[in-house]
C-alpha cells in the first residue's frame, strides 16, 4: 500500500501535478485538522510537511551510505509556509524538491494541492550535524541523488 | 486514491486481517505521533480512531437518509483503548464494526493492526441527537445497514 | 510559574472543584483543539489527561526512588474518557487521582471541569515494566504516597 | 486565572524576557510535544503560536469594534519559524507583537524562551477579510491600539 501514498513523477503526472514536483505524497484531511472555522488548521499542514519530509528523506536514501558511515543527525532550522486558499475535508497531495544545497544544509519547497489547485507552498532548511553537534557536509551520495532527482542546484 | 485508503471486508482479508473486520483505513505513522519514547503516543491512536469512525459514517450513508430527513447530530459519548502493544514508524490498518445498536445509539468497536499483530483495541458509544439536543431515534435506514454490513446486533 | 498550573487539594476548593479531587492543572482551550463542530475535539481531552498524568507521576514522585532503584518503564495499558457536555474555548481544570492499587499496577480516574461544570470524566490503567518488559510490583514508597495523598485502596 | 497564563510587559521583565516583547503566554510542554529524538516537535511551536496570536487578538480588541462595525475574518497568509534551539520537557514563555501594518494586514513577530534562553523566533502576515472574502482596512481604533502598545510601524 505504500507505494500509493508515495507518489513518484509519472504519478503526479498523472494527478495533473505539474513540473517540477516529483515526489509526494497523497493523504486525507483528518476529522480533527479541521477547525473552528470550517478549515483546515493552519498548523495541520506543517504536520503534513514533516511527514511528507521524513518519507522523502527515507526514500532519497539519506539514511543509507554504508555502515561505516557517521549517521547524520538530521535537524530543520527554518520553515515557511504560505497559505494560498482554504481546504475542508477530502484528499490532498503534498510534494516536496530540494532546490538548493551547501556544505552542510539543503532548502527544500513545498505545495499542497486538493482539489485540483494549489493550497499551499513552503520550504525548509535542513541541517546536517555529527552526533557531537557539530556541522556535517553533505555526503556526496546524497549530492548525486539529489541532482539527478530534483536538479537540485549548488549554491 | 480514496478506496485505496478506504479498506473492505475483501481488502482486509487479502491483508490477513480476520473476521469479523469488514471496514478499515489503512495509513501511515506519523513523525510527530513518536512520542519520546520512540512508540506511537497513546494520544495519537484516539486520532486515528476518529477519522476512521468519520469515515465509516460517511460510507454507512449516515449523512445520506434523503433530503426531507433531519440530519443529526452526531455526537460521541465515550471512547475507550486497550494498548496491546507498542507501535513504531510504519503503516498501520485501523477497523471499525458497529456491534450494538439501541434505540439512539450504537457502540463500536475497534482494532489496529500492523506488522501483522494487533497492537490496539477500542470502542465507542456514539449518539444520535436532534438539532435541540434531544435524542433522535436511528433511522431505519441505518438500522437495516447496519444489520446487513457489520452483523450489528439490536440491544 | 510552575504551580500555578499545579493545582493542589487547596487550590481546587477554592476554584470550587468538590471532593475527592486533591491533585489537578489548569490550562486554556487552544485554538487548533476547536473541532468543526465548534467544540473542543474528543481526542483533545486525551492529550490533556496524558499532561496531566506525566505532571502526577512527576509531582507525586515516581521517578525519585533512590539511585539504587531501578527506574520503572511506565506505560499505559487502557484509557477510557466519558463526554458529559460539549466545551468552547476558554480555561479549564483536569484533575487526577489514583483509585486502586494492585501488585504491578494502578488505576487513575480523572475530571475535567469548566465553567463551573464537570465536562468529562475518565480513567487508566498504569502499568510498571522492568527494562526487559516483565512487569515491576509498584515501589512500597509509591503505595505510602498514594495511600497517604489518594486515600488509593489496595485491590 | 488567565492572567497568570497571560502576560504583560511587566511580568515579562520580571522574567527576564527583554525588550521590546511586551505580549506573552506561560506554558508547559506537552508530553505528547516530545518528539522521538527527544526534543520539542517543530510542528508543536506552531500550535503555541497560533494559541499565543487568538489570545493577542482578543486582547487587544481585534474582535471589539462597536456593535456596528462588521466583524473581521481574520487569515493568517504567511508562517516562518527559526528553530534556535532544541527544547525538552518544562515550561516556556511564548511572546508576540505587531511590527508592520498595511492597508488590510498587518506582521506579527514571535519568540519562544526556555530556560532563560531563545529557543526560537517567527513570523506571521495576518489579513483582515470581509465576509465576502475581499480585503477588509484594518480599523483605526486597532491601528491605535497596536501603534501605542507595541509601537507597530505603518508601512
Amino acid at each position: 500500500m505504500t507505494y500509493l501514498i508515495r507518489l513518484t513523477a509519472t504519478d503526479l503526472r498523472r494527478l495533473k501535478i505539474p513540473e517540477p514536483w516529483g515526489y509526494g505524497r497523497a493523504d486525507q484531511v483528518r476529522f480533527g485538522e479541521i477547525d473552528a472555522l470550517g478549515h483546515v488548521n493552519n498548523v495541520a499542514y506543517l504536520g503534513w510537511l514533516e511527514t511528507l519530509r521524513v518519507n522523502y528523506l527515507t526514500d532519497y536514501g539519506v539514511h543509507d551510505y554504508g555502515s561505516d558511515a557517521p549517521r547524520p543527525r538530521i535537524v530543520v532550522k527554518q520553515v515557511t509556509v504560505e497559505y494560498h486558499a482554504e481546504m475542508g475535508m477530502g484528499d490532498y497531495i503534498a510534494c516536496a524538491r530540494t532546490v538548493e544545497m551547501r556544505r552542510t544544509s539543503f532548502t527544500q519547497h513545498y505545495a499542497v494541492f486538493a482539489d485540483g489547485a494549489l493550497k499551499a507552498t513552503g520550504s525548509a532548511v535542513v541541517v546536517f550535524l555529527n552526533r557531537d553537534g557539530s556541522k556535517m557536509p553533505l555526503p556526496d551520495a546524497l549530492r548525486t541523488t539529489l541532482t539527478q532527482r530534483d536538479g537540485t542546484v549548488q549554491a
